[in-house]
């Protein structure tokens, strides 16, 4: 009789099962590059706020810019749907609980106006700052021409999984080489999270990766559609993915880990698996100047028979400048983000990103009681 | 000296510890086709509700019926040992827990009546619904002639674990190849989780198999018996019975998952797994129509030496229409079931159920903090 | 440069982590032969109470006895100590947790009288029970022929972890080949957990061992000296350490796991892991005869450096019979014992116990919220 | 087309993981050695106290050194600062918790006084203890040449990752075998955890490496960095580095692991993974002659932009001779861990801390319900 071929399952990891080991030489945090580099453009950290509409706004997209980061403003969310987009958020934060779901669903069934839409942009290009701009791919083929005559400096395409190859009943779908070709802007494609997914993306000559799918137990999509990888494995094989395409086309595509951070820890590790920078939605939401008021929610378009995502109530723990550079008045890990990065990359001796990628990671699950109760560090 | 031969064992997953990894193409999910397939009829979803007793009763039979799936009447339940049923159901819906377990007892201590069992039967037929009717193995060659009799459609057979070859005292047991001989319906045969016991039953002729014994830690089965098999890796194994039963035979015999389902990931899982249909208890109890009227109990024969189940209060959460194709009104995943299938087989790029048993998954612990308190999808 | 030898770390498995798999054959419960022998004693259940004060006394000793099992009374406890050990058993059960730990080590600093214990050993003789009796292997020269001269059974030598080569800095200690020479009962030694050391311990000569060190996570032998094995590979090995030594002596000697059970479901995975007995204390514990009061406590000598164990409330929850045979009053699994086994067997199509040991397990971990909350089973 | 290169992942193990298996002899407790020596310096027991504030003072390591131990002084605490360390050791018991980050931050800014340095040594040296002091990396060109003008016996050079070539913009840092050349006295380095960073520390002739980087996953390296290894995996790692220079040195440089540990259990286990001695802070910080009056804190230099550790209640539980020897007044593990060891090494049939080395160890999981309830061992 033969061998009965059974389904295979691969072992998956998320951040909490992992760290990273230092390593055999050591390096100040002040002597670390971490710039992060996008077709042209150069940031001095690799952080990118993601396009929500509880984490990107104009003046958010500005101060990042400011700080040396990114922000991506979402094309189809509240931004682009009100003249006056503080009020409706302002009654998001105030709602009680009962109300949120109804009021997220008129929020969102607003139009979207073309007009305002130049008019984010060209307020985010004012303050001096990149401005990188998201659409889902359904909607790309109208969004982009308004995008670039706003002259926008970076276009996100991204949905829960975007694919090279996606079948719809429309005659024509989205086709990236064209785009490409369309579109003259570095173009950043998402979300994925397998190699050859990730490949198939990069060949299609976009300039950047978004990596994250149901990336946590507790993710809307893996609850509800069973669906997800946890972002350290997700990460890792996306990174081979961008080194194989660099092997076989000299080009250099990102990766940039998407969804899931808490802490500067967790950032810490997309790196090392491989991630050249990360997107960073909830721990942004907790800024001052996020215009979510200190709530987040997930859905830019409430679909009425599958809603996913809901509005949280997240608390406002410091500003921008604070996440990012301290110091940090939480010691949860989820400030001074950049000096954790700086920190960890100096006791692996890594000098930049690509060099922090070597370094090794154990498997070393979250739970256990050691050192629970009063682990503390000596120096 | 010879090495000790140690008992080997098999790592075994469930529902929890795996997750689906997004495709390399995606389609649009209402491209999907979920037909399911038993004998000569043609499901347009593979939902299958259980022969529980506050799960299905006729009125819940017709109306699955009529949305596209199947339900089985326990021909050895509250249904058939009642004229009118409604009466013990609301009592069991009404008593304390403390009284529970005596009137549960007291309810299945009454004799089934064989003319009551052909009134149901027809009803659900003159409904225009397709008839399932269950039986233990032991008491199948008493039923299976008034089912056949009254026209039911599918039978059956169903115990916590059912294998081709049973030992009794009793001079023969249930045979199924001479079972299959003498009733002309398409027979269903369960419980079973091994590859070589699946394949053993399908051999015998029948036309499904009912996967899943002791699938969680917490299940009866498991706590109190030891025995039992998470129910990834149990239809995994089943899935390549009837992959190898298929080669040999020519014939396709349905792969049915049975169990542990909380929400609408699980069933992905499952599908995406192997499984062709899924056979839905609990959930189902939460529907409007349910005849358990938000209470749940599992034992159809309380054995007075080793019980096992008890009543649980599972609530109302929607219609069967609102559990199997939304707008969900919970965040939980536990309604829009066919909604979450498509959209999962979706992003899988599978048009069928079968293309969807080739998707890639992962071992992804459940137990992990990761984006649990605030992981939202951007899009 | 030579490759780094790390140490090697073997996985191991507890109760809690496995289950075992219905066969490919069924049988009747009542078709399954669980008789247990020992030397030649054979005793209708393979279920042995453990030598706890709290568990072991004349009368359980007899009750279980008439049950088909076997009780062991410690030489070293409570009932030798007293003349009438009702007393302080009350006392035990009476006091605050505060005074508790003084009690204790009063009440076990009584000398031991001799006389006392043949009264104990022949009170039990005369009811009509095997006796079986156990001390330390520091003790047992000094006990052994007390026990022999009662006209004892079968001697049990125990303590947390013995083996058949000990050091000390008396002259010579205890030599079990000698032991078994100079006594004319069966002897069983324990407790050990490894394949070699258990194998050490039957080419002694001896008739049995316990088996089990330290198996839970929260075992104060874990706890204090990180020694210990899960119970499932401590069966797993000693289980291979017998089949052994069956070979190259062509006797068989049972393996009994010992402690950590607390459930039926337990029970059998330890007999499908290769026991061929267990040994219970805490489940007995809650027993109305057992003369812990509803109290358990592990310690027979409390050592005053390193005091282990403590006062635990267990409760009562039925007769001893109950616990065993049933019928349950509680659904956790924790009564009928018997009924449990036989209903396992049963689904593994093992008519005998050594047929058990070939059932097959998984490794299917207790952590998963997988039908947590209303896991039902249909039949 | 060519397999990809996914980053790998290596397994790692921390104390609640793994468990020590009984050997297959046994010694009395009272026949093991746990001697450990450093340099010269033979120590009767294998524990070291570590440079925290709140658990090494002049009289602490008195007390220990008269016990056969050994505590290090942290040459950059509060008792370098402090004519008096008594006041602001009493104000940081006595704040509140909102006041303690501004107290700490006040306390660590105060300048180290090199007169009070040579005081401090001096005092521990005229009890007739040994003296062990520790300063970080970048200050120990400043900081030996006074401790060795006041005859301090053992130098520690330690940060929370120290390797043998470290890079920061000054021009020379810290060159260990140009250390170990102007220093007399024995000196010991750390944090490592890799065999690799282990090997090239030992080979620049120090005589001791500690081990130990974010051990545990709520440890605040962890947290904010991503960077630990979990003890007992570094520990393995460690050890076979210390064999592998043994091998090719024949210097035998001990192996200490430094953080992490709760109870008896973990040392024990630290030992048989290949440890020569432990570093244990918290539980010291427990006892009643601790200079952190039942407080614990983290960072001997609080860094303003990325705080790490902070305040914790750790109470006061018994004497530092109670917490060594006993006897023990709780039943946590966490006193008499003397007792614990010498135990767990005779049921190991270990007579030297070395020979310990050799214990058989199985992974063990912590989190299980197995016995949870009331695990009790009979003898």
């Amino acid at each position: 009789m033969a061998t009965p071929q059974f389904k295979e399952l691969r072992r998956s990891y998320g951040f909490d099962e992992v760290a990273i080991v230092p390593g055999d030489v050591t390096i100040n945090p002040d002597q670390t590059n971490i710039d992060f580099k996008i077709g042209n453009f150069t940031f001095s950290i690799p952080i990118i706020a993601s396009a929500m509409d509880a984490v990107t706004d104009v003046n958010f997209a500005t101060l990042i810019s400011q700080l040396g980061g990114l922000a991506v403003l979402n094309l189809e969310g509240i931004q682009t749907r009100y003249d006056n987009p503080q009020e409706i958020l302002a009654e998001i934060a105030q709602v009680s609980d009962a109300e949120i779901t109804p009021l997220l669903q008129k929020a969102y069934s607003q139009p979207i106006k073309e007009n305002i839409i130049g008019e984010r942009i060209q307020a985010i290009k004012q303050s001096g700052a990149v401005c990188a701009v998201s659409a889902l791919p359904a909607n790309t083929k109208r969004f982009a021409p308004i995008a670039t005559e706003a002259k926008a400096d970076i276009l996100v395409v991204q949905s829960t999984v975007t694919t090279a190859r996606h079948t719809s009943r429309s005659l024509r779908g989205l086709i990236f080489p064209e785009l490409c070709q369309s579109v003259a802007m570095p173009i950043i494609v998402g979300n994925c999270v397998s190699y050859s997914a990730c490949l198939d993306l990069m060949r299609t000559g976009i300039s950047g990766v978004l990596v994250g799918v149901g990336p946590g137990a507790a993710c809307t999509t893996r609850e509800v559609l069973g669906v997800g990888v946890p972002q350290i494995t997700a990460t890792i094989d996306c990174a081979a993915a961008r080194d194989k395409y660099l092997g076989e086309s000299g080009r250099y595509v990102p990766v940039i880990t998407d969804g899931g951070f808490r802490k500067g820890g967790d950032l810490c590790k997309a790196i090392a698996a491989g991630a050249d920078a990360v997107m960073i939605g909830s721990i942004f939401a907790q800024a001052k100047e996020a215009p979510g008021l200190g709530y987040h929610w997930g859905m830019s378009q409430p679909h009425p028979a599958l809603p996913r995502g809901t509005r949280i109530k997240v608390g406002t723990t410091g500003t921008l400048e604070q996440i990012l550079f301290g110091p940090a008045s939480v010691t949860d890990g989820s400030q001074n983000l950049i000096g954790a990065l700086r920190s960890a990359m100096g006791v692996c001796g890594a000098s930049t990103v690509q060099e922090m990628h070597n370094a090794q990671m154990v498997i070393a699950p979250a739970i256990t009681t050691e050192g629970k109760s009063w682990q503390l560090s000596a120096t």
